[in-house]
């Protein structure tokens, strides 16, 4: 089934115990791709300023990733974020953003993305991502993350959102602030409320929370020492989870299991290096001897 | 196999945003007796003053929990705590505190008792755990839990009883704060390097992370949105651990697995109510349907 992904695309530059890295690939759409594309073709829109390296699209180019969604706008810059991770790194801190491209318009859907039918709305304005969607004839599963600046200042314009999609992938944090909860399963509840038919709690090194109208499905993070740089572990979760389901052609309570792990192991690659280092070279027999690893960690029986 | 616990028996009194309970039966050796007796006999060493109500002795009276080894100290007082849980109730505050008779010497493991095999020493002075353990004439399997203030203050004292002991079960703060590490399986394999064969970290809502020679296992907290009153939830687990490797026989990797399920779902029923009102009248086929549902929560493949 085809996906498409829409979100940011940034040089990120990041700091965390084990080291520095500066002016490096990324954004939201970015690690989605990487994480998705080891499962189905990717295809993504989102824009960037004529300073976007070639080297960065060349980065793009070695995967499964379609670009005609990718618009490099003349003479803007492109996104820019700077960030650290101290401590036991379980939240960014963020050092400095320069929305730049991202504060004008939006990008276009191609017309060969149209026909899209699994859709990541990864986080940006919940007007945008409408915006966005209506560009699409045929969405089967539409899946959108968002963040506290919009749970806060557009909440309307949020649940306008929520309405039009079939799942929500969000940390617990935000998760929390949306539904002014504190028990993630009655949190889950009420986004389900809000419209969606599922919704995923990311809860970072503590692992990830399914709430359907089955019940909640918690699971553990991957448990790993190396945690270099937690940055786009996040939308690597979210790529994991919307890439397998395309691969499945179904997202019923047993393919969202199954995905729920795939999601987890492609974030657990992800930290172990800054940018999209680690996960670059990753082929999918290594994510799968993960994936085994994991349910067989699991496996309590 | 037998299987004993030593270790506090408490009049608590807890607030938390369900409600509050004013001076109920508590303590780390009342919790796990619960939560292990389901399992298997217990036997109890602990030492409370003459003011220790006969309706608590006799809610201990109600299950399979030998009192040959709690002592009624005349003239002495029992220990008493009040706390509060807030918020996301992940910690408790403590707001008073009187150890009265534990701050006095330590009880004395009876004769009919010092064959005992399976043995879990709960948090108290790390040289009273020693002088109880030497006690036994033919411990298997020993295991202790410890808190902040010895691990700041008797940390030699503490480190000799973690030479003596087969496991930890340590919450995932203080077992950071033993080792001065940051991921948890560092700070686990430091604990191994200790003398310890397995460490449990217990990380509240989040779960729980065994690590042994063999790695690390992960698995969550049962999602629940009944969360009452948090006390008791790891001393509950623990007795879940330890009663069922007691019933048994034996504590292989295998056995440490399903254990931790045990332990798990012990903690779930504790936290639902105030003191030990829900796990009072819990039978055994509701604790192993609840069992079931966590394990096959946890079937990912």
């Amino acid at each position: 089934m085809s996906l498409l992904v829409t979100g940011s695309i940034g040089i990120d530059t990041v700091s965390s115990p084990h080291g520095h890295a500066e002016g490096v690939l990324g954004g939201s759409a970015v690690y989605f791709s990487f994480a998705a594309s080891q499962y189905a073709p990717v295809r993504l829109v989102g824009v960037v300023g004529d300073d976007f390296p070639d080297e960065f699209r060349a980065v793009l180019e070695t995967r499964e990733i379609d670009l005609a969604g990718l618009e490099v706008r003349k003479g803007s810059q492109t996104f820019r974020w700077t960030g650290k991770f101290e401590g036991d790194m379980s939240e960014a801190e963020t050092v400095g953003v320069s929305l730049n491209v991202l504060a004008e318009a939006g990008p276009k859907v191609p017309a060969s993305f149209a026909d899209s039918e699994y859709v990541f709305l990864a986080n940006t304005h919940p007007s945008l991502q409408r915006e966005l969607l209506a560009q699409l004839t045929s969405p089967k599963l539409v899946v959108c993350d968002t963040m506290n600046l919009w749970i806060e200042n557009e909440r309307d314009s949020l649940l306008q959102t929520l309405k039009l999609v079939h799942g929500v992938i969000i940390n617990d944090a935000e998760a929390r602030q949306l539904t002014g909860r504190m028990n993630l399963i009655e949190v889950g509840e009420t986004i389900l409320e809000f419209g969606p038919q599922f919704v995923i709690i990311k809860k970072g090194e503590h692992g990830a929370m399914l709430v359907t109208s089955d019940g909640p499905v918690t699971l553990p993070a991957f448990p790993t020492k190396t945690v270099c740089d937690p940055t786009g572990a996040g939308d690597s979760f979210a790529g994991g989870v919307l890439g397998y389901l395309a691969s499945q052609g179904e997202h019923d309570s047993a393919a969202l299991r199954r995905a729920l792990v795939r999601g987890t192991v492609a974030a657990s690659f992800t930290i172990e290096d800054f940018s999209l280092r680690r996960v670059q070279g990753l082929d999918r027999s290594e994510i799968d001897r993960r994936v085994d690893k994991f349910v067989n960690m699991l496996q309590f029986s």
